[in-house]
């Protein structure tokens, strides 16, 4: 069986997934990229264009070749037994559970043996799927942050039951693809970044709810205090107030009532962040 | 009764002490620098001598003839009835209640009538302080960070009796100072930074303690995830491992038990970051 990864597909061409497989491609592997069915398969096509002329304006050394040649490493299809022919496949589908384990139930009889499933579950942990994978030596989550071609993060974490040669060849594969990998050494909800960006948020919040400080002086706060180039409600600003209203309203009682305040004095108001135009700040 | 404040004493040059003083007679203001002794004294002009050539260094735009005129500024004295002669007194000396408490009392019968009282107590409330002060209208909390010359945030927290004016009076000295003035509404132990850092700080630890992720890993997310110049473990090398040490053994079940792990993987082996050459990283 190969341990080293030289073909990849992505099972969902969402705004992370067509991330993933065009910074694979662009990094020289061929990528099929799988939906659902044609209009996903058109919009998965745009975000690639799209990404295509980013990579042209915010990537060093990328030229018109290269990101072209990115475009032309990547198959579309909607034809799962097609996808399921690789080494890798990354599995970036929605956000619940029983559409992700029906697709590994699907992919496990599809597949050939040696291929590698990697969830990028924000939410799940990968214990939550792997028996739905019918590998779970071949098995584990590999998760990337929005923004890929500069937010280069890729955590890594696997179940007790993951081989080590192949938590070793996925983070080697990271690797190729340009990313810095985060090596768990096992399971934790939220991996490495949300498990630090969680409380700092939350404690942020709770100074600006409780009537304690205004956002923007918490935010020079952390700027000037630590050197960061942006606080705590610049940050709620680029997530939106969705996830963290999710987080917080199934929390603690404390966080429930910070969940009804975003909830009070955001969301029922559309300020929903910088998508909107106006959270914390207003953008136009 | 004056309001604007153009005279200042700062009772305590220790290490914040000193910036806090240094800094206001940099900004042009008279400063009387407190302590107990001569031998507190000379340890005081050697940290007075020492910011000045910090400053001609860091602080864009000093030369010598500010850095100097900044020296002639300061007025050093044991003499605590010539040092209570100010509008504002800042009080940074030891963080011990009953220290703080005699010093207040004593100030109270020496100090005139219109003279403001600002504690730079990192760990007690201005509440805690306030019946000692014999005029709880004129006092408040004025909490500086260390590096005050690039570091520049001066927290301002009054309690429910200090006069709204004075609680102005001394936002406009800090932003006369050099500083970004945090306004706090109400009394909040850590003010804005360390209700911030702390759970950040813990989140890291748990991380790490817990057997999750490395130091280096877990920097590197925060700092590619986030845009940081630094992550969590270098802060606490330059914090230095005692103080988070303090604060989870005072903490829950949870906290004490990371207190012990940072204690003895850390502490005991005298890894207590930057100033002993080794902490979560190595320096030399």
């Amino acid at each position: 069986m190969p341990t080293s990864i030289s073909t990849v597909t992505v099972l969902g061409a969402g705004v992370l997934g067509s991330q993933i497989a065009y910074q694979s491609a662009y990094k020289g592997f061929p990528v099929i990229a799988y939906d659902i069915d044609d209009e996903a398969l058109r919009a998965a096509q745009k975000r690639f264009d799209h990404l295509a002329a980013t990579y042209l304006n915010e990537v060093p050394g990328a030229d018109d070749e290269t990101t072209q040649a990115a475009l032309a490493r990547l198959t579309l299809t909607t034809d799962l037994g097609q996808a399921a022919d690789a080494d890798l496949i990354i599995e970036a589908v929605p956000e619940l559970l029983d559409v992700k384990q029906q697709t590994y139930s699907t992919l496990a009889t599809l597949a050939p043996q040696h291929t590698i499933f990697a969830t990028n579950s924000s939410t799940m942990l990968p214990s939550d799927l792997k028996e739905s994978t019918g590998r779970p030596d071949r098995f584990l989550a590999l998760h990337f942050a929005n923004r890929i071609w500069s937010s280069n993060i890729a955590e890594v974490m696997g179940t007790a039951d993951t081989d080590p040669a192949v938590y070793e060849a996925v983070v080697e594969f990271a690797v190729a693809i340009g990313m810095v990998p985060i090596e768990l050494h096992k399971e934790k909800a939220g991996y490495v970044l949300n498990t630090l960006l969680v409380p700092f948020l939350r404690a942020a919040l709770e100074l600006v709810a409780g009537g304690y400080a205004e956002p923007g002086d918490v935010d020079n706060t952390w700027r000037i205090g630590t050197g960061a180039p942006v606080g705590p409600f610049q940050i709620y600003d680029v997530i939106g107030m969705r996830t963290p209203y999710n987080i917080m309203s199934h929390g603690d009682e404390d966080a429930q009532q910070m969940a009804a305040w975003l909830k009070k004095n955001y969301i029922d108001k559309g300020k929903l962040g910088l998508a909107t135009g106006e959270g914390f700040y207003k953008y136009f």
